[in-house]
């Protein structure tokens, strides 16, 4: 089993995280060693959920901060293992997304023993595949109690910046119907994808809206992802299906954002086919504040979806909060910077060692 | 190996051919059964080419007609063997397109032993699949001398009435591009789906045109057939292809046809996929307003383009003439009237012997 040597610098610890290869289904291994690392620890208590490690200090503080980041990774595209640059820059699959964030949690677990508040420290499994999967989830649903937190901060990559909340998000099948018949009688038809025109030409106007929540400006999004139609060349097609992505800012609720779309597309058959609530910021709780004050930066919005929307959902606010550009997260030359990493162990353990 | 009795009904003829499966590709067998009932006949010269069977009276006539007609089908689903019903309507796979028109073809050549005119009746393989194994174009590559004439017919489905000529046919893919972003910061990328948005909008809007042919007035057809974009329920796409399919009057070539579609879609990425010259109608020829005036019905223009454009690139006049409604071609629920049958035989027949 490959070891983790909590004793190396973080910037090691995180290259050690990235060479045990880790795609989503296949966190065992790193699981194993994460888990084999903390058990020594007598500060802390340990639970195992599946391919989830729960670490929580119990010193009786009477507030709680669950610090959270994901093991699993997007596949790897030749880019493993770690390369370390002259630049101080960490190369390789799941750099920033996100085991720098975890290296920095694993760290700090072992050396702040006796933080101000309760720490609950969570590395948890498949949160890059489809949702129903989410070691965060699974975890909310069957064992709350191991989340329980007056305040939450995920280390997802955010250039090293408190990033509140995030934007909500909901896909719909726009559809339009017809009636087929041979090319050559084209006229004996109805066609669905020229009937398609007044949705691809009402998104291409659709002046995307900037709403202010808790004093972060969130920005919305609506768009097609997909759009596909046709039965063979030489037939006018019956149906054509518009997929469409609408990202809504934190002051509405799914609900909310699905009727607005239904609207928007009144006539047309309209299914809906995901949706994920967004999350407010939670930056008017006295606790981040304290945390955005430790920091010293200003919070900004984040656009994403991620798991805060989980905490935000069991009444804990939460922000993101991690080393890595978060528009490098998936892709093939996703890398890291050394100082970000330096950075973000920094603030958070003065952060825990202030409050 | 089946036998087919060429001293039967043309409808009892035609369910013979009919029982015999030949689906594209697997037309050996009724070849075959064709190629064995024409031998014993002294007055036809046989050539078989592949799957295909050529028999010619040789009397010395001035002119010559080329009658055709495919033995192939597309697929057979669950409508096999023939069924004739009370209301002297036969079902089943091929009877119309087109085992109807072969019957007759095989009929008049064994009962028409003294044309008026040298007859090269033709039995070919591969129209129902893509051009290039076309039965009927590999004879017009390899063999063309077996092809000469002066007038061509062809038995296709028409409802029994003379349908002159053949729209053109091709086929574009017209591109948008863009530039993909994840959809969270959907601003950072270009919606290349989005930029379809004029694209159907101008084949919503188009106005198809009638256009006049030797007295004929052959109708235009443009339209998208397909259409397809995304790259992720969470990416802003990067490209868009919409497949438009342009049919058009045989008073244009297939470059001059090209041409105006480009020039349509200026500005976009347009790819030429497939182009098929239609045929003029050919009814300024005497051969064809002989044959007109023997069936006694107006010629009608072919909207859908068929094996006479073969013919016409060959320089011979040709036209479409069978039993079966064109529209129930490939349906399945593929029939042909009896009353049809008998109204091309009688028709083809009285030409064949007094012109």
């Amino acid at each position: 089993m490959p070891a983790l040597d909590l004793t190396a610098t973080t910037v090691e610890l995180t290259r050690q995280l990235v060479d045990i290869e880790s795609v989503s289904g296949n966190e065992g291994a790193i699981a194993d060693a994460v888990e084999a690392a903390l058990r020594p620890l007598s500060h802390l208590e340990i639970t195992r959920d599946g391919d989830a490690i729960v670490a929580r200090t119990q010193l009786g503080r009477d507030r709680r901060v669950v610090i959270a980041g994901h093991l699993d990774t997007v596949p790897v595209n030749d880019n493993l293992p770690s390369r370390l640059d002259a630049d101080g820059i960490l190369w390789g699959r799941g750099t920033a997304d996100m085991k720098a964030g975890c290296a920095i949690l694993l760290k700090l677990a072992a050396e702040v023993t006796e933080p101000a508040l309760d720490v609950t420290w969570v590395w948890y499994d498949h949160e890059e595949v489809e949702s129903s999967l989410n070691g965060l989830g699974r975890i909310a649903r069957t064992r709350p109690d191991l989340l329980a937190a007056d305040f939450a901060i995920l280390a997802e990559p955010t250039d090293a910046e408190i990033e509140g909340g995030c934007n909500g998000t909901l896909r719909v099948e726009v559809r339009t119907r017809g009636r087929r018949s041979h090319s050559a009688r084209s006229w004996a038809g109805d066609n669905a994808i020229h009937s398609a025109a007044p949705i691809l030409a009402l998104l291409a106007g659709y002046e995307a809206r900037e709403i202010e929540v808790e004093g972060l400006v969130y920005r919305e999004g609506l768009n097609a992802v997909g759009i596909s139609g046709g039965v063979a060349g030489n037939v006018i097609p019956d149906e054509a299906v518009v997929t469409v992505n609408y990202r809504f800012a934190p002051d509405k609720s799914g609900a909310e954002a699905e009727a607005y779309v239904r609207e928007l597309f009144a006539g047309y058959d309209v299914t809906l086919t995901d949706l994920a609530d967004g999350a407010r910021p939670g930056l008017d709780d006295p606790l981040a504040q304290g945390f955005v004050a430790a920091i010293g930066s200003d919070a900004r919005p984040k656009y994403g979806w991620t798991d805060v929307a989980r905490f935000s959902a069991l009444g804990i606010p939460a922000v993101n909060y991690g080393p890595g550009d978060p528009a490098l997260a998936h892709a093939d030359d996703e890398r890291v910077p050394v100082e970000h990493i330096e950075r973000c162990e920094a603030g958070l353990r003065a952060w825990l060692t202030s409050s």
